[in-house]
């Protein structure tokens, strides 16, 4: 590939393309990560994956043996009673001298002096520019904001990627990375113009070749248009979006007759939707998938989707925008 | 202003930027129709805010003495049972050689070809995929798709400007305008790289010097952030993105609570809203406003409002994308 986008975030991280495969639970294994740091992207491990410190040390030393690329590491930090050790993880991440941790949930303030004592970029997932600005305050180094169209949790706000992405950008001295909404060249460019330094993309990488799911739910996610995802979880305030399949329909329609959390908690155990994604069965768990599903008609290798939003956005860039200009 | 943006939108529609102002009830008034024009976009009255066909030609004619560039009139085919005398109306554009007709709500099919009889270009505005392809079928010219984040009415599958756009475009042969969400250069920028050939903005042109609405309420727009829009009537099937005023809190709050139409019928009438406008008191009715008024920071004239537009995006489109490939 000939073609580069150089922007802050490219500079920054050391990396040849503005696009980051963003932490995904169940789903950003080695293979997959590897596969978009090989291919000049930024991939990123989720470390509650691994289940354990050490699950994430092996899962950091089999993406290794797969590309010499920089990729990250994912800390979520979720508002459970019983936390996972997190300062376990962080010390692999630390001791492995992973370069950059995308820090999502709860604020990451508590755990961000041990995260940089390592030497990583924080880049702290958000869903609202006051958020973005906490983010910043307390000495992240970039956000990655994530538009209501996004998959899984958009915060309970609503607002679009085209708002929110300039607005951040305003507020903000900090990059931005766009998130939500992203799956083509036309939305990296249109990121770009809105003042991203590059995009975040999750739902587009479940649709490859390398992602560690079922042929049965990329089919799934390649047949559905853009009117097929929907919020759950709404009524608890802790909207998630997902695929509009039956068992996401039941839980909708028991929030309307009122359900609480105590009658939904067994529907949203993410145990079933990891159970959909290895069998292939879309319709018996919760799916995480942005709107972006309506944009997705392949299901390419990472390499091949990576020359082609990166070849697509520089013609965008370099040829239709300036042919505009009279 | 020595800048200009040449697209399918100012080819065949005559005009120098790609930017129209969109029907709105009551504030699509002839000085900011004609201010519009005169400043190089499009401009368009709405045919039904003047009561009648003569009230319609009256308003043409002193829209014509503010300006002698061209502008549109729209159309809404509402879902009533005493439908206005559309006819009538269409009889006025097409005597007065109206060139462009912006054509909202219901099919336009059945006035189509009275409409075209003149030789005026419509652009159908809609709010999803599956309706632009119809409007496409039955004879449009054009098709204007609002996102989720638009003032008024986005439809139930609150799907955002980011993914429309590009869907409609990937369907459609005909030209693409992107509506909700716009209000600044960066934003056109944006929607030129996403496929459109130009933008729609309504918010943004009712918080200008030359809007025929009540200071009070523009200053209002001002201050309020992205996070204060609602949609109300979403129980109604008829989903309204409005300011979330206290009129806006109360309608919500009665539809939680299961109120039928002809308990909140009262509230959602127009007069409501026409009073605050007039009034400039923000809470007495219900004001239709995007998720863009997070955008909107100031009240500028609709002549330095377009200008600022311009040259962001063409500094956009001409140095900072291209500055961006290596």
């Amino acid at each position: 590939m000939t073609q580069k986008l150089k922007t802050q975030l490219t500079e920054r991280l050391g990396i040849q393309h503005p696009v980051v495969q963003g932490g995904m639970m169940w789903v950003s294994q080695p293979e997959l990560v590897a596969a978009v740091s090989e291919a000049g992207g930024l991939g990123i491990l989720t470390a509650l994956s691994f289940g354990t410190p050490e699950g994430l040390a092996d899962a950091i030393a089999r993406t290794r043996e797969l590309t010499d690329k920089p990729f990250g590491v994912n800390l979520t930090f979720l508002p459970t009673l019983k936390a996972p050790d997190y300062p376990a993880f962080i010390k692999i991440i630390v001791s492995e001298g992973i370069p950059v941790v995308e820090t999502a949930g709860r604020n990451p303030e508590p755990f961000l002096e041990q995260i940089k004592s390592g030497g990583a970029l924080v880049i702290h997932k958000c869903t609202a520019v006051r958020f973005a600005l906490k983010a910043e305050a307390i000495g992240c180094d970039m956000v990655s904001i994530d538009g209501f169209e996004c998959a899984g949790h958009p915060g309970e706000d609503d607002v679009t990627s085209l708002i929110l992405i300039p607005r951040a950008v305003d507020e903000l001295s900090i990059p931005v990375i766009a998130s939500g909404g992203f799956a083509d060249g036309r939305g990296l460019a249109a990121a770009l113009a809105l003042g991203a330094e590059g995009i975040n993309m999750g739902t587009r990488f479940v649709v490859t070749q390398e992602a560690p799911v079922h042929p049965a739910i990329k089919q799934r996610l390649v047949e559905v248009d853009e009117t097929r995802t929907a919020l759950v979880m709404r009524s608890l305030r802790n909207s998630e979006r997902v695929l509009k399949n039956d068992w996401a329909e039941k839980i909708i329609g028991m929030e309307k007759e009122g359900a609480g959390i105590s009658e939904l908690a067994p529907l949203l155990s993410g145990k079933n939707g990891l159970k959909a994604l290895r069998e292939g069965n879309p319709e018996i768990g919760l799916l995480a998938a942005g709107q972006s599903t309506g944009l997705i008609r392949d299901i390419p290798s990472v390499a091949e989707l990576m020359e082609k939003i990166i070849s697509d956005a520089a013609e965008i860039l370099g040829k239709r925008l300036p042919g505009m200009l009279a």
